[in-house]
């Protein structure tokens, strides 16, 4: 045994959380896309065989009261929430991560633009260069339908950028590329402290470090749950609204859900208090619940716990590639500090789609981004260290 | 036996749609509340145990590509299209009817202002003022979005209403209150003649009844897919968008799976070509592949032959609830004539809620829409005549 394999034999027996791999539906591929699409939580298929089966074939129309299919949004956003550091009562689930950015950002400007004297004349969204695409896309949109320009920032450069016409400001807290930890209660503050509103994508964070949202006085975030949440392919996302912002918060999704009395069937609108109001259409039960019960992994899991062993999974990881791969055949494009990292590495190198190909049919899952980037994730609730051991063996021999 | 029930059982030994009954499941209760959730088809428990055990627990990301995770929103489009009318290409699945409308209801007016001169000075959104509530919160918000006001119009009137100034219209085919259908060719080219926009619903139509989108020249249409379709609790919706006005379609959610390369991680938007324009996020292949399965019971089933059926049910119901209940105890809300009705008949009567509560408990479920509506929806699918008759009788008791 190498010196690295016998080391990722002692970190693996030290591992407090090494248990919680029986949590899962998982063979022996070494799965480093859980930042893609989270592994099966092996309490799902029973559960949806229920769902399925009693709880709409036997029940039907009776479980939207007596199943709780109605209430489904805000319970399971409120089991979200300690994942995130936001207290219940703030997190409502449903709809893409798409639409819950465009849900943020209009909200956001029409926030900052009832802020105080001068407000109306904010026209201007910032948003993360380097964000991924889709957040980018809806930022145009949203700016182009609240009479603003859309400014793209890198994320540290950000406070330079804030005038007295910068009306909201969409970040990630991680890289999806880079894995690049973004420093949320600075920019949060900074935001603020301009008069604008701070949006926060947390689909490459949430589930794998904290985020402390009520703590560092987040006003507005949303994040997909398929990633480090594990809720199943395109499970629904969510909306955070900050509890004392919630009156304020004016949708531009403003559908029947959201309504203070729904079944009135009013014609006139009035939104619901609370996060409530981030519910739109009638929402996609088989999806939500899978979710629901996805999210009892987490059961008795600090998030604490989870984010030192995901430092501890990713040190280790280049520890290896540093060993075995070559040097000069693959440069990561991860920060080194830990304060600077999600829970993912990124190497960029040439022929990339093809190494991913090969490590793939060697059981080693990860997935290649364009033009020259493999991308390893990291989930600790269910890989070990001698995964990532075997992982930088694999790659090293297809490098080599 | 009674005469009725007599001619229930010849109405239902005549019937050649009766075997698709075997393709639900159902217990003994007469189930008339498929036009708000479709009851369970046979075939969808076990196909989602195989999306959840094998694509998503043992395919795990590889099934976006091998299981036809990413194209299932355009493939299941396809598979609703013949059931409203539409050649392939033109239907994509997903989100809410709510998000939906929105999509629809913003392009339409953007689609009527690029339509020549003087068309930008178009301003005005009608919509159906009996509508669904959330269509009616929705455009209300694509109104202010989009710069223009929206005016509540009886469907009847909306010929006489539309002006130079309008964009847009947003109307029902079939009344989701007292079951009406409206005249979707006649109003299609009323609207389309002055130059706006039509948006149509379809939420209580298709699955029921034909609605020749294609042959009714429908520029932009919307619907779910729980009522009729029978694709589970919140199954996404789905929307229509005209072969020769996709170019023209300019969606206000233009998420990255609507961009023409989604995984060229470009940071400047392109849209697709086609009906994948209007796809946004990630779809929630779950629920998606639910409805997918769902739609198999749709195999050899002619859409008239449901039709027919249909308007034998809603007639022989009036005619049983004639013959049972007392004069005067109910009245129907639900046109006579078939050229104006849907699949549901409507009863106003003193008490509805109550009511509504005593069938269910008797074996009898429909619904209650405030403040006396009782609402019963006919599935021709898996109603029968005897259930009809049934129906009616347990009623006649509960209101004598």
């Amino acid at each position: 045994m190498s010196e690295l394999a016998a080391k990722a034999k002692e970190l693996d027996a030290a591992d407090r959380l090494a248990g919680l791999r029986e949590r899962f539906v998982l063979d022996d591929v070494v799965y480093l896309d859980g930042n893609s699409l989270g592994a099966l939580p092996a309490v799902v298929p029973g559960r949806m065989e229920d769902v399925v089966r009693r709880q709409w074939g036997s029940l039907r129309i009776r479980s939207w009261d007596e199943s709780g299919w109605w209430t489904a949004p805000e319970r399971i956003g409120d089991r979200i929430a300690p994942l995130v550091g936001a207290a219940p009562g703030q997190i409502v689930v449903g709809d893409s991560t798409s639409v819950n950015v465009f849900k943020a950002l209009v909200a956001a400007v029409r926030m900052a633009r009832d802020g105080g004297s001068g407000a109306s004349g904010r026209d201007e969204i910032l948003v993360d260069a380097t964000t991924f695409p889709t957040d980018g896309y809806i930022a145009g949109s949203a700016a182009r339908m609240t009479g603003c320009t859309l400014r793209p920032v890198a994320p540290a450069e950000v406070p330079g950028a804030l005038t007295d016409r910068t009306a909201a400001v969409l970040l990630n807290h991680v890289d999806y590329r880079t894995g690049r930890l973004h420093d949320l209660p600075g920019l949060t503050a900074a935001v603020h402290a301009a008069g604008a509103t701070a949006v926060w994508d947390l689909c490459h964070s949430a589930g794998a470090l904290p985020v402390g949202l009520d703590e560092h006085g987040v006003a507005l975030a949303v994040g997909c749950t398929y990633k480090y949440l594990n809720g199943g392919p395109g499970s629904p996302a969510y909306l955070y609204v900050r509890r004392e912002l919630q009156d304020r918060f004016d949708s531009p999704l403003p559908g029947w859900n959201s309504h203070a009395e729904p079944f009135g069937m009013r014609a006139e609108y009035e939104a619901a208090a609370g996060a409530v109001r981030g519910r739109v259409g009638t929402p996609d039960i088989l999806s939500m619940l899978a979710l629901e019960a996805a999210l009892e992994v987490w059961d008795g899991v600090s998030v604490d716990a989870v984010r030192a062993k995901s430092l501890a999974l990713t040190d280790f990881f280049l520890e290896c590639v540093a060993a075995h791969v070559p040097a000069g055949a693959a440069e990561s494009l991860t920060p080194q500090a830990h304060a600077e990292r999600g829970s993912q590495v990124a190497l960029r190198c040439p022929g990339a789609g093809d190494a991913m190909k090969r490590l793939i049919e060697n059981g080693v899952v990860g997935d290649f981004r364009p033009p020259d980037v493999l991308r390893f994730g990291f989930t600790p609730l269910y890989v070990g260290f001698a995964d990532v051991e075997r992982a930088a063996r694999v790659l090293a021999r297809i490098l080599s």
